[in-house]
């Protein structure tokens, strides 16, 4: 699949909806349980998306599509949520994420990104030059990445209970 | 994390909410592509969850609840969707998954199941002896796998859109 603007918004756009039917009203282990030591929760991948939307993916494009002569990108802290409140209920993170995404696909909108803009570049501080076209594949592959994730933190927490059945569950091993 | 019937059904209950706002709408490629020669693409993932409700879930619970001798379970045949009419509309499908679990949840509810029945036994075709609790337990994390694989399938899309991020993003080297 080739990158497209609008199937990349597509992800994009429904991240927040999905995280919404997946956790709401869930009960606090699947919420809050990990994979094991230096592992992340689901309300922990909540929290580093939230980062990514204050602090990495529209900001990185603004900088590709900037005039200003300096792309190089300021380093994303992958662990900041770590550091945050952790008592705040998992309902009013995916509500601040949603809301902090809607911003982005406006902020989007607003750039009118054509098909000239898609090979421009910023300066990644450990790959160097990468265009415009890769960084907004790779904020949707991020978001999926992390559904994924937080399916699997849940399901783990019955890696036990499913017994001989772990054979066939693949996600159990991963 | 401990079997509990209620938590078990949290999961059981959401996953055709998730499925919904995962995939609808979507354009052909995220729904239709899959991960290679003999994988499945999000479209047969939904097909294959469809066929589960019909023959394998609580077919099995009744056989383990049932005053019958016979507790052998009926092999399930995990590919049965690949034989099934591909034109029909993802919505359509995920539609009947929605249907086919509420009413098999109602069944669950119907059977009145409580703690002494979580280790009563159903006969496996190939592990043998298996308990209702590891039975509801892998219905779970059963959802639970194919999501994650619908998002990773989802992902992989765009394995070579991403650049050198690939280098940051472990769902794409699964």
């Amino acid at each position: 699949m080739i990158f497209d603007l609008d199937k990349s918004k597509e992800i994009l756009g429904r991240t927040p909806e999905v995280l919404e039917t997946l956790l709401h009203g869930l009960s606090k282990e699947w919420i809050l349980n990990n994979e094991g030591q230096n592992t992340w929760s689901p309300y922990e991948i909540v929290g580093h998306l939230i980062f990514g939307e204050i602090t990495d993916w529209i900001v990185r494009i603004q900088t590709i599509l900037s005039e200003s002569v300096n792309k190089l990108f300021e380093p994303f802290d992958r662990f900041a949520q770590l550091n945050e409140d952790q008592n705040r209920p998992i309902g009013d993170l995916i509500k601040e994420f949603k809301s902090l995404r809607e911003k982005n696909l406006n902020e989007l909108e607003l750039l009118n990104i054509t098909q000239k803009d898609f090979d421009r570049v910023g300066i990644h501080p450990e790959f160097g030059n990468v265009t415009l076209k890769q960084l907004i594949s790779t904020w949707a592959v991020h978001d999926l990445g992390h559904i994924a994730q937080i399916t699997r933190v849940m399901a783990k927490q019955y890696t036990k209970e499913v017994g001989p059945w772990i054979n066939y569950l693949g996600i159990l091993k991963k």
